[in-house]
C-alpha cells in the first residue's frame, strides 16, 4: 500500500499485531530501492510468522498482480512464514486470505470480493491463532 | 548503521543472508517515522530466524548504545528469533555476538575490540547454522 490512507491502514495493522505481543517490521516503503519483492508486514510472536501482503480499498472489490501474489510466496516460503493478503474494506475490520485461496481472474491477476471477504475471510484473531469461537465460548 | 558506507555494508550482509537462501528484510532507515526499536536486518530461513543490529568501523572498536542492546533483545524475544550483533571492521570478514556477550563498560554501553571479534565472534557460518569445522573436515 503507498498512499497515504493506505499507510495509515497499514499502521493500524501493525499495531494491531503490536498490541497482541508480535513482533512487527514493515517493509521500506514501495519507491525505496530496498523494497525488492517484500511483503508489506513480517510479524513473529515466537510460534506463527506472518508474512502479509496489505491491501484497503473504498470501493467492493480489491485486486492483486499476479506478480504480487507469487513474490508474497516466494519470499513466506524462504522466510519461513505463512503468507497472507490482507483486506481492509471501508468501515469493515481486516479479512486475511491464504493466496491459494484467491481468485484468479483470466489475466493471472488475483481479485477479492468484499463479499466474500467477509464470508470467508480470516478475522484477525484467527489469523493469530486464537480461534473467535473459543472466546465467545470460554 | 545510517552513514552512506554502513548503508553499503548492511547491504552486503543482506545480500550474503539471500544468497543462501534466506527471506531478509531491512528495517526502514532510521530517519523514519516507522523506526520504532527494530533490528537493522530481520532474516529466516523456516528454521533459524536472526535480528541482527549491524555495525561496522574503520577503528579497532564498536560501541553500542545500552538502549540499542535493550531493543535489539526485546524485539528479538517478541518475534522469535536469535538477537545478534553483527560487526565488520575495515578489511575483515563479518562477525556476530550474541549480545549477553558483550563486554558492557562501566557507562552501561557496550564495547567490541576488534581482536575480540577475531578471536571469539561467530563468522557467517556459524551465524546460519553451518559449521565451518564440519564445513572443512566433510
Amino acid at each position: 500500500m503507498s498512499s497515504r490512507k493506505g499507510d495509515r491502514l497499514e499502521r493500524e495493522l501493525v499495531n494491531m499485531l503490536d498490541d497482541v505481543g508480535f513482533g512487527v517490521l514493515r517493509a521500506p516503503s514501495s519507491g525505496s530501492a530496498t523494497k525488492r519483492e517484500l511483503p508489506d508486514v513480517l510479524a513473529g510472536n515466537g510460534e506463527i510468522y506472518l508474512a502479509i501482503e496489505a491491501k484497503a480499498s473504498g470501493r467492493n472489490r480489491i485486486y492483486l498482480e499476479e506478480e504480487e501474489v507469487e513474490n508474497l510466496l516466494s519470499f513466506a516460503e524462504r522466510f519461513g512464514a505463512r503468507p497472507r493478503v490482507g483486506v481492509r474494506f471501508d468501515r469493515e475490520d481486516w479479512f486475511f486470505f491464504n493466496p491459494v485461496n484467491l481468485y484468479q481472474t483470466d489475466s493471472g491477476n488475483y481479485r477479492i470480493k468484499k463479499e466474500k471477504a467477509l464470508n470467508d475471510g480470516a478475522d484477525f484473531y484467527e489469523l493469530i491463532g486464537i480461534s473467535q469461537q473459543a472466546e465467545l465460548t470460554d
